[in-house]
């Protein structure tokens, strides 16, 4: 046992004994003094990479892996397991590195599943981050960003002058997020205080907690004292038509809210809890320059030699003492021959590749539903949601089939900016999914100009649009295993020399980061199996 | 009236027409529709810069200007004349123009009132905004940054991952944003869930009203049912010690919340509306490189010819047909004299000014009352805050005399970082101002040791400190004018040849907008009056 880890499990040790005696919250408390809470996101015990010494202090050899698949998985374990000199082969189907880590530039230009090819016209600076967008402040994707040197920014994950437009509930228009949290948290502070101040909690709330309570929602509301009856009547929060200026100009305040069963009955605040989420809370990060900064520079890691692009698996044999692995490269078969092999393809695809690992290896792959997704990059020759509705990144919310739009948390006040005119999933994927192109980019400016007006459709300079589930060598999103049956189980061994990594073998699905804990997971069995064969 | 106005007009009789008919919801949701709700900052009527042609076509020729004082008032004052080929002299007390937008950086050196010099000894790269540090989106502050080409990045004005830490509520050890708003949403939504299904708002409330609510009330406080009594017993927001990885690492939540009155004893909900706040909400930005890049690019529109440093003024003389401005430099008494003068110091300090232009003048001037505010830069050998605790960028709120905490929204992942250690006002302020630079320093670290631990104190590698109580030629962070009052009034129209700008003369105080709207006021008023004479 290490030092590193001498010292990690007394400090366990030590919580534990805090924990029995003063209960979560003690335990808590000491691990916040400690600066442990939360700390860093690897699950016990920590991830230590591969090394070169390890080889050299064990006489023992590197092997030779072959790895499928040059997504984030796949390039995350051949960077950690080059870090001690193994031998590492990553085969991709597609023509760059990166999967779904994907972003789209001018220039760009792919054909899909249905035979259509869409090149991207955007303008040097403008980029779609196709697939992942986001990344959490405890998600060990932002390790990779410091490790590989990727320089990060804010992703502008929410955003109070953001609109929302719930359409079906009857909205003509939509509300910006400061003035619907500002009416919502008003009514129910209001409510709140009546109910408390009227009794109908005591058997809940001592004379004490409801003092504090009301104290809180006096704030928190922005509501009246007693003898107004707490009532919400509006407050600078929601905004104002004229913000206050010089001298004398108080501003125009937007004035008095909605009723309150109007404000309910919108149901703006089915979006407000989006932002507490675990992994979806502000402060949100983004690689300066697009997401595949992180997969650019882990496959100048592995080194570019070690990448074979355009390698379509067609066969995996594990014979006993080796792995074959035959792809088909420029309508020519080929063949790897290694020690072990990593398999990282989206399930539902490794389960079409023939192999001898067994039955159960092929129905457990086949076992994960697979959901689309989709996004439309729309580049404007003007920044108007800047420049005219003071919108500067952040996040739109609809109950429309385009669902989120995003404004670009780059290159603000630039003289050009993309917006994810919809990024969506499942069925309203698939609705735009089954359209051209071009049919796309009509259907999801004929909506955002509900929200934003005219400039979304007349400052519109081009589109690109990505449909996941139409995307040759990925098919689909990302999946939704199936936790704690036989085959989700199954995937986590190897079979014989064959090991499974991705997002799809973790508990953050759809996340980088999923790819990232999965592939150290894989690396650390491989490794230990190495260093004890 | 110019098509622009007439524009203008036409919407905004619309608009009227909608407010009498549909009600302030109608009004908003139509402006919304037009995208006007809320627009540009400004106040109707729209500012229009002076242009030259305003004087080719009419004949007339420019004035003038004298300008008292080179803070964002000032210099935007010089500017904006400027364009219309105004002759503009800015006299600037303190060695370098700006005001109190000021950036410290490594090198800078400055002798307080009290005769303390200090050296920042910060490395290349990190620098401290000793005085504004953020900016809303609406603020015409984000227009300039446009106009002067000074990118911008996010301010990280909240965190979930940032710390709560009240020690006179007998908090023992800080606890997240995240985790602090889980517990409170949660127990607020059981609470006000209960008593709405028990009927006690039933005289408030309809079956459909309720109905909304509680299916508001499960998303927001992520509650139980109705058989569960709509209890909260925590959540996935409240955070993880172990956050989810691989296989069947489902990490290791924080666990069941405290109870109820502990959570309200704790009176961490005291922080929340703060980022509700019509000047505060998120999204927030800031310069990339440091505050002062907005008056640097103001200095260099104006040009620095025109602008003259470490000039004191101590005289100013109206004399009908012109101003005279006496001021001290490099202990020589000099004169200028022009059309105009413009005087931009702070109030409390104009009033010790010589001046012939009335005792009910120097009455208004003195009737402001000065707030103090101080910061601190703590810069670090390693960022130890997002390496450890996961924290990149945001505030820590406490009820220590510290008040507040940033980490920094700049250089992620960089060697170094620099934590503003403290940013207090008032009496808060004034404890620090009085000890001396290393006190200061040693207050700050032991206070921020009790929420970070160790690496608060060990790590650190320098400070500079700013009390601006006791800075030269500022003498106070801002003031808290007297609106309404006579002598509020009194210094919104010129005396004489004289006229007055500043944040002080503004429904913005504190803030640059301010700056910059009182200084278009009075550009206004100003040029009317040069093109009417």
């Amino acid at each position: 046992m290490s030092q590193h880890d001498q010292s990690t499990v007394s400090r366990r040790g030590f919580l534990r004994a805090v924990g029995a005696s003063g209960g979560a919250g003690a335990m808590l408390a000491t691990m916040g003094a400690l600066g442990l809470a939360p700390g860093p996101a690897s699950a016990a015990p920590p991830f230590r990479a591969p090394t070169r010494a390890d080889f050299s202090l064990s006489g023992r050899s590197c092997a030779r892996v072959v790895i499928l698949g040059g997504g984030v998985a796949g390039l995350a374990v051949a960077y950690e397991l080059g870090k001690a000199g193994y031998d590492c082969t990553v085969l991709e189907a597609r023509a760059r590195a990166g999967g779904r880590n994907l972003t789209i530039r001018g220039g760009d230009r792919e054909t899909d599943l249905d035979g259509r090819t869409q090149r991207a016209e955007f303008s040097d600076g403008i980029y779609l981050n196709a697939g992942p967008g986001r990344i959490a402040q405890w998600m060990v994707t932002m390790d990779y960003c410091r490790e590989l040197g990727v320089p990060l920014e804010v992703f502008t994950n929410a955003n109070a002058d953001a609109w929302i437009y719930n359409e079906s509930a009857g909205m003509t228009a939509p509300v910006r997020y400061r003035t619907a949290k500002a009416d919502v948290y008003g009514y129910i502070s209001e409510l709140l205080a009546k109910a408390t101040d009227q009794g109908a909690l005591d058997d809940r709330l001592t004379a004490t907690d409801k003092e504090r309570l009301l104290s809180f929602l006096q704030s928190y509301g922005a509501i009246g004292g007693r003898t107004s009856g707490f009532a919400y009547t509006g407050t600078g929060r929601r905004g104002y038509l004229s913000y206050p200026g010089a001298g004398d100009e108080v501003g125009v305040p937007l004035g008095a809210p909605p009723p309150l069963a109007d404000v309910f009955a919108s149901n703006v605040g089915r979006y407000f809890s989006f932002e507490l989420g675990y992994d979806q809370a502000m402060l949100m990060f983004q690689p300066v320059g697009g997401m595949d900064q992180i997969s650019k520079a882990l496959a100048r890691a592995v080194g570019t030699r070690r990448i074979t692009l355009g390698a379509e698996v067609t066969g995996v044999t594990d014979r006993g003492g080796r792995v074959e692995v035959t792809y088909r490269q420029d309508g020519r078969d080929r063949k790897v021959t290694a020690d072990y092999c990593v398999a990282t393809l989206p399930p539902h695809l490794m389960a079409r590749v023939p192999h001898n690992l067994g039955a159960d290896v092929t129905s457990a792959l086949a076992d994960f539903p697979v959901t689309t997704a989709g996004k439309i990059g729309l580049e404007y020759r003007s920044r108007w949601w800047e420049l005219d509705q003071r919108i500067y990144g952040g996040i739109t919310e609809t109950d429309l089939d385009l669902a989120h739009i995003w404004y670009p948390s780059y290159g603000f006040h630039g003289r050009r900016g993309l917006i994810v005119g919809y990024y969506n999933t499942g069925a309203n994927a698939r609705v735009y999914s089954a359209l051209t192109p071009a049919q796309r980019e009509e259907r999801a400016v004929t909506q955002g100009v509900k929200i934003h007006g005219a400039k979304y459709r007349t400052e519109l300079a081009t589109s690109y649009s990505q449909a996941w589930d139409r995307t040759r060598y990925l098919e689909g999103a990302w999946t939704s295993p199936r936790y704690g049956t036989a085959g989700y189980g199954r995937l986590l061994r190897p079979a014989g020399r064959v090991y499974f990594a991705g997002d799809w073998l973790s508990r953050e699905v759809a996340w980088q980061h999923g790819s990232f804990v999965s592939a150290r997971a894989v690396v650390t069995a491989l490794h230990e199996r190495v260093m004890t064969n």
